[in-house]
């Protein structure tokens, strides 16, 4: 297998930022790749051993055309993840001042956490334009179709660029979720601070139906981080749901929250079990009484005294 | 083991005629009992192998006397329930006429089945007075203690009465329900359509905390059929619930529910699994999809297969 990760490119991305993070990523070739299905088609190809990818956003939600590619196609397993404070910069030509900006560009998920501030900051006749990453949009500054991109300030000297401004955010504690995404595989042991992803599909659709889907959780005491839902592509209202839960798969909760899910969903894809970035966290938060693993066992083995008349 | 069944008793209660449609009473000397905590005790002591008493009526809900004694004490266990229609007759000397009838004695739980039987039908000064049972009100009336007595009409010949009238019941299609309650045991085998019946003990009182409970039969698919609550003896407000709940202990989704149960309760009362004496009506309610035990088995299957990285 290539000792390759892909991630969402170019480079100077808060992609590419938030993978360095990665001890594995030090021993790893890094490939930047044009989109976020590129970077998971060579994963599912083989052509690379894994991909980097924005996941979610503090701001927005899910981000729609990582979680759509994880939904379809050959199964891949997420085997980290990553979280990363968001905080722009704007990046300008050298010797640019704040007045003479006409045109400002950035990714489009830049734009909420930025909005504010341009109002207060910038001439209110500026023109926005989209840019296909925040580190591409540097890269236009630098080739002069712009004025000025938000982007990281890393960025800046990767392009010959200055920060006019820097900690530009709008929402406090902004964060960007990134994972590590690969080929199905055993997921990693549990470190007591884990994650567990899935997607369900409903076998149909009728009152009570998600809240009933969500009870496999809440009556294992099973958290929920994420719940986002995505269109199935067969007409309006049809959605399938993508869920983050506390836990990992080991975790007996967990393990029977999914097998709930599979017994009554059309369909569950499993999307991999491991350790939360935000450990530190997780740790603080109370467990439901009654779901630890032991206390599963305990009442497996109750029950089964009970099925034999010894009780 | 002696082969007695105890029952409540005198001779000539609905009790006595709901045990004789078991089967099993044929070979057994059949004993009644002044009170349903002896009956019960007759059986803690090993006395006699079993009692019959009644558990739940359709007017007015749970027999409390019967719950309380299942709920507190050594361990019982409920083998078989008999549904008996309940209807009255109104037994009096031979030779009184309605008119005549000045004072009527019965259960009291037989009170709410005749009260506007009575308002229509009796003088508006008639007294009531309740009895230790119905079977013993007709007895009291052979004595002359009263003149009227609502009890079965299997009574009259037993206390040399009369019915004036029959088929007495306010309520269409009352019902008494009455269990067979022996010491634990391997519960029997299922019969496809079962009963299951638990007493809860909930871990602390909080919002929310007894929908959480019964999450854990909803979630598998498991359709309750009573639920009591019962106080526990510790101040206002503090209760048990006795359930019953649709399935045999040994069907996946009852046994995951119980050991749900388990994990989170204070306190768990097995009280058994045995056939609904209702199977007919059993066989009509649509069950949940993916709550089968082919279905259970396949879904710990395919969890096992994700732990394992092959999915």
């Amino acid at each position: 297998m290539p000792a390759s990760y892909v991630y969402l490119g170019p480079e100077g991305t808060f992609t590419e930022v938030a993978l360095r993070t990665l001890p594995e990523s030090a021993t790893r070739e890094l490939v930047p790749m044009v989109s976020v299905p590129a970077a998971l088609d060579a994963v599912r190809t083989g052509e690379a051993e894994a991909a980097f990818v924005p996941i979610e956003n503090s701001v927005e939600g899910g981000i729609t055309t990582t979680l759509d590619e994880l939904v379809a196609g050959a199964p891949l397993m997420i085997y980290r993840e990553v979280l990363l404070s968001i905080t722009f910069a704007l990046l300008v030509r050298p010797g640019t001042k704040l007045s003479e900006i006409k045109t400002v560009t950035a990714h489009p998920a830049a734009q909420p956490q930025v909005r504010n501030w341009m109002k207060a900051n910038l001439p209110p006749d500026v023109v926005w334009e989209s840019a296909a990453s925040n580190a591409d949009g540097a890269r236009l500054v630098q080739e002069g179709r712009y004025d000025a991109a938000f982007a990281g300030e890393f960025a800046a000297s990767r392009y010959g660029l200055e920060a006019l401004e820097t900690e530009i955010h709008d929402a406090e504690n902004a964060q960007t979720r990134f994972v590590l995404v690969g080929r199905p595989a055993r997921p990693a042991a549990p470190t007591g601070a884990d994650k567990t992803s899935v997607v369900i599909w409903q076998r149909d659709d009728h009152p009570g139906g998600l809240r009933d889907l969500l009870g496999e959780f809440a009556v294992r005491g099973v958290n929920l981080m994420l719940l986002q839902s995505r269109p199935t592509g067969e007409g309006i209202g049809n959605y399938c749901f993508a869920i983050d839960a506390e836990g990992h798969i080991s975790d007996r909760r967990v393990a029977e929250a999914l097998m709930g899910l599979k017994r009554v969903c059309l369909q569950v894809r499993f999307l991999g079990s491991y350790p939360r970035a935000d450990a530190a966290v997780a740790e603080m938060r109370p467990t439901l009484p009654g779901t630890s693993d032991a206390e599963f066992v305990a009442a497996a083995d109750w029950v089964a005294r009970c099925q034999d008349g010894r009780f």
